[in-house]
């Protein structure tokens, strides 16, 4: 009686159903004009129908997360099917990355201002947002995997964190670019890659071994 | 007729008590459940008084913000006078204000998302926020220039708005800190400058240069 019920495959159309109903409202209307009750009537589903698959508006905004991750992750594919330089690679993903969040510019001051709080659990960082988190790891992960030369391995347990990190940060500079199709976003990827490139044969001198060690110790402070 | 009219002392002292009413409640019941309304009833003026002076809420966080950077820099200056070593002077300038915080942290998720959005008056960044910002501002510069010595000349321009950035995300990391005393908000204070104590020699070694003014220009197009 207690036990949980199989899943039909009614049940899951109707919530893939309600999931794409939502998608589009938060890429047409954005976070704060979205709302379950408007999602049940556009999906012709009734609104106790819709609570039970998502209970609360939060629970939507993780399909989006998800969504946009995995969008991510294939258009960065091609990218990294073509070149085995790390910086490269990474250039890949960051561009990738703020071109899929592109269709949401319009509607991410509302969306900032829900996710931002550490209360929230759509917060990139809350434990709800931990299976989307996982998928961008995962990227940046792969991107580094597959060069040729990459960072120092003494750094190489923190280097996909810390990538995301960075990434974080980068989304949080778009939110605010006003400029046209946010290419002061994109322009800044280009200026951190082209440090990174510089940087990345001075990473093994002796003389920013200690430097190095310092400011990785200070991002494991960060992450804790 | 319509000139505007001599300030008279009582309406000086209305306003002052109104800025004391609300400066005390964001800090006791933090920026949500503050209002204008409430601050009049606790002010013993009428809401039409109160409004007049302080037409929306954000003008009150003005006060705040200014009231904030004003302590911070008195509770900067003892340290300041007592050292001209650069990496020291920050120390005390970075401390300082994460202390001077201290009684909003409770409060700070709700700010955090109100101030957020790059449309909100009360965003540290807003042109509403220059006057507050530019005490900041003023604080860092202070700092740099009492020291013994500073950084390289080719950076100086851009020096004291990047330690602002930097004290931005410091307080960033500190909304969301959740240690006991937010040690590890200080920790982090301490990580970074003995970062920046271990790589200031280096940013005069020709190794370094084309980096470093690589770094500057990247954060050059974050600020524009």
């Amino acid at each position: 009686m207690f036990s949980s019920e199989p899943t039909t495959p009614k049940r899951e159309r109707t919530r893939a159903h309600l999931v794409d109903v939502a998608l589009r409202s938060f890429r047409e209307r954005g976070y704060d004009e979205t709302t379950i009750r408007l999602i049940a009537s556009e999906a012709g589903v009734s609104t106790g129908n819709a609570y039970y698959h998502f209970p609360t508006k939060n629970h939507l905004v993780q399909e989006l997360y998800l969504e946009v991750q995995g969008e991510h992750r294939a258009a960065a594919a091609a990218g990294l099917a073509s070149t085995d330089d790390l910086v490269e690679r990474l250039r890949v993903v960051y561009h990738a990355g703020i071109d899929t969040l592109a269709p949401f510019h319009a509607f991410a001051p509302g969306f900032l201002s829900a996710a931002m709080s550490p209360r929230s659990p759509i917060n990139p960082l809350s434990s709800d947002s931990e299976p989307a988190r996982d998928i961008a790891v995962a990227t940046f992960r792969e991107a580094v995997a597959g060069a040729k030369k990459g960072f120092p391995a003494e750094f190489g347990d923190q280097i996909p964190d810390l990538l995301l990190l960075a990434y974080l940060l980068l989304a949080l500079f778009w939110v605010y670019d006003k400029s046209p199709g946010q290419q002061r976003t994109h322009r800044l990827i280009d200026r951190g890659l082209a440090l990174l490139k510089l940087g990345l044969p001075l990473a093994r001198t002796p003389m920013l071994r200690a430097p190095l060690r310092e400011f990785f110790d200070m991002m494991a402070e960060v992450r804790a």
